[in-house]
C-alpha cells in the first residue's frame, strides 16, 4: 500500500472531511484526487490544491539556482490543474526563509517564479512568510474550469487508451546528471533543464477537458509505475503498456555506458510533469499527434483485470511494480 | 519597516500579482490583507489565506502534545478568516512529516486538527504529504462572507472606537511558564492552555461583519503593539489607547515574583487569536460587553496623527514601540 495514500486516509478518517462528492456543500470532487473541485458559478468551477517543495526533499540548495526553486515550485502546484484540465488563476505562497535568504537570493527565487507565473497566466493574491532556518515553500493553486468539466482520475473504463504527453525520464535524466557530478558539463547542459525547468502542461489539460476527450487524467509527478497504478486503482481497473510505445528520453552515450537506462527512467523517474490520461477509442479519434504543441502517445489500454502489465520487445508481459517516487519508503 | 512586510512587499512587486481591487479578474482584496478576497456569488464571496507552522518557530515538539500542534496550526490558520468576518468552511493540509511520526503521533495531531475543526464546523478537502526531517504544517483555509462585507485593515477613520476580544497576553503567559521550566506545577496548568488550546474567534468575527460594526479588524496574532501599528498603517491614522483600560491577563504570583508583568504580556505578546477592530461611535452602540459569549473593550480611538501613544494611569502620553512577534528581527 502507498504510504502517502495511507496516511491521507487516516487524515481523511479523523478529520472532518469532504471525502467524496457533496453537492449541498458545493463540493464535487474532495480528497483523493489531484485538486478538490467547488462550484463557482453556473458556468464554472473552481479547482484548488496545494504542493510543498521542501529543502533537501523537493530541491537541493547547494546545486539548484534560485531562479529554479522559484519555478518549479509553481510548476509542480499547477501541475494539478493541468491535471484537471483547468485554467490558471490565482495562488497564495507561503514561505519559510532563513534571514540570510531575504535579499538577492529571494530576488532571484522571485524571478524564476515570476517567469512561472507568466507563462501559465496564474496571479499571486497572497501568502504568509515567516523565518525558519531553511527555505520551505507552500503553494495553494486555483484553477477555473468550465462547469462539471474537471477531470478525475477514477473515470477511466476497460478497452480506454492510454495516453502520455511528451517524453518521460527527460527530468530524472537531469537529475542523474546532477547526481554523479557532471552537471559542468558543456555536452550535457540541455539534458538538465528539464529537471531545473519542467514544462508547463496547463495548455494541453484545457483543451483536453474543453473538448471532453480524457476519462480520466492526472499528472506524472511520481513516475509512470507509481502514477497509472494510482490512476487504475481509482479507476477500479488495470493497464497493459508496451514498453516499445513508451516515450522515452534520449540519453546521451556517456551515460548510457554509465548504465542509465532510458526504459527504466521512463517508466519510473519522477518530477516530468507530463499528463496521463485515458481515452475512449471515439474520443481518441479526435487527438491529433500534437496537442498545443506536445506530442501525444498512446503506450496502452485499460484492462478489466486490475494488474498493470508491461509488454516487453519479445511480446512477454510482466508485472509493473510501481517503483516511482515515494516519499516514506525505506531507504 | 516591518521585514516581513518588506518580504511581502518585494515578492509583489517581482511577481505577478493582484495587489489590490481588481473587480474583473474577482479579486475584491489581494495581497497586504488578512486573507485575499474572490468574488462568489451574487450573495457570498469567498475568503482565502494560507498559513505555516513549522516546528522551532510556531511549535516546539518537546513541549507541545501532539493535539496541541494539530489543533492550532488549524486556528491560527482560520483565525485570519474570523480577522475578515467570514465562516470557515474548507481546508486544505499540507504536511512534511518524519516517517516516525506517521503513526502514532500522527494519530494523536489528527485528533487535536479534528476537534479544532469541529468547533470552527470546517471542513478538510484536500492536501499533500511529504517527507521531511521535521514537522512541517501548512494550511490553506476557505471561509465565505456576505458579499462585499469581509473586513478589511485599511477602514479604520480618526475618531473611531479601538476595541479588543477576550483578555490578552494569556498565551504569551502560558508560554513563559513553558519556558520557565514550570509546566509541570499543577497550579499553573491552565494558565498554560491559551498557549496550547487558543481561543476560536470566527462567530464573534462573523456577528461583527454581519452587523458592519468594525470599520476596519485584523486577527492579534503578533502582540497588540505589532498588529495595531499595521492596522494603522493600512489606514493610515494613528492611535491613542489608555494601558488601564487593556484587558490584561491575570498573572498568578508566583509569576509576579518573576517580573512577568501582564500589561507588558498584554501589549507585546504574540498568539491571543483574539479580534482587534475599530468602530464609529454610532455603531459602538450596537455592541454589548459580550457578543458570542466573548468580553469586548474598548481601549482607546483612532487619530488623525500617524503615531501610535500610550496613556499611562498618570495621564503622561508615550509612544508605543512595535514590540511584539517579528519573525525576521535579529536576536
Amino acid at each position: 500500500m502507498d504510504a502517502e495514500f495511507e496516511i491521507i486516509r487516516r487524515l481523511n478518517e479523523i478529520i472532518p472531511s469532504h471525502g467524496r462528492r457533496d453537492a449541498r456543500a458545493g463540493i464535487l470532487t474532495g480528497i483523493g484526487d489531484d485538486a478538490a473541485v467547488l462550484r463557482h458559478s453556473r458556468k464554472s468551477d473552481w479547482v484548488v490544491s496545494c504542493d510543498a517543495s521542501l529543502e533537501g526533499i523537493h530541491f537541493h540548495k547547494e546545486i539548484q539556482p534560485p531562479e529554479s526553486i522559484g519555478y518549479k515550485s509553481l510548476v509542480r502546484a499547477a501541475s494539478d490543474l493541468a491535471a484537471m484540465g483547468a485554467k490558471a488563476r490565482f495562488f497564495l505562497l507561503t514561505l519559510g526563509l532563513p534571514r540570510e535568504k531575504t535579499g538577492r537570493w529571494l530576488d532571484r527565487f522571485a524571478a524564476g517564479m515570476s517567469r512561472a507565473a507568466r507563462e501559465m497566466g496564474i496571479r499571486l493574491i497572497g501568502g504568509d512568510t515567516s523565518k525558519n532556518d531553511r527555505v520551505e515553500i507552500s503553494i495553494t493553486v486555483f484553477g477555473e474550469v468550465e462547469a462539471g468539466r474537471a477531470v478525475r482520475r477514477s473515470g477511466a473504463r476497460a478497452g480506454d487508451m492510454i495516453f502520455v504527453s511528451g517524453r518521460l525520464g527527460a527530468a530524472q535524466l537531469g537529475l542523474e546528471i546532477v547526481r554523479r557530478g557532471l552537471a559542468r558539463r558543456a555536452s550535457l547542459k540541455n539534458f538538465i533543464r528539464p529537471h531545473f525547468f519542467p514544462p508547463i502542461r496547463l495548455e494541453l489539460g484545457e483543451w483536453l477537458s474543453h473538448h471532453r476527450v480524457p476519462t480520466a487524467m492526472m499528472d506524472l509527478s511520481d513516475g509512470l509505475s507509481t502514477d497509472l497504478a494510482r490512476l487504475c486503482a481509482a479507476s477500479r481497473v488495470g493497464a497493459r503498456i508496451s514498453a516499445g510505445r513508451i516515450p522515452k528520453v534520449r540519453v546521451p552515450e556517456t551515460l548510457v555506458r554509465r548504465r542509465i537506462n532510458a526504459l527504466d527512467l521512463a517508466l519510473h523517474g519522477g518530477d516530468d510533469y507530463q499528463l496521463l490520461f485515458t481515452a475512449s477509442r471515439k474520443s481518441a479519434g479526435l487527438l491529433r499527434r500534437r496537442i498545443a504543441g506536445v506530442p501525444l502517445t498512446c503506450i496502452g489500454e485499460i484492462t478489466r483485470s486490475r494488474n498493470i502489465l508491461l509488454v516487453r520487445a519479445d511480446g512477454t508481459a510482466w508485472s509493473l511494480p510501481a517503483r516511482g517516487w515515494n516519499p516514506f519508503k525505506k531507504k
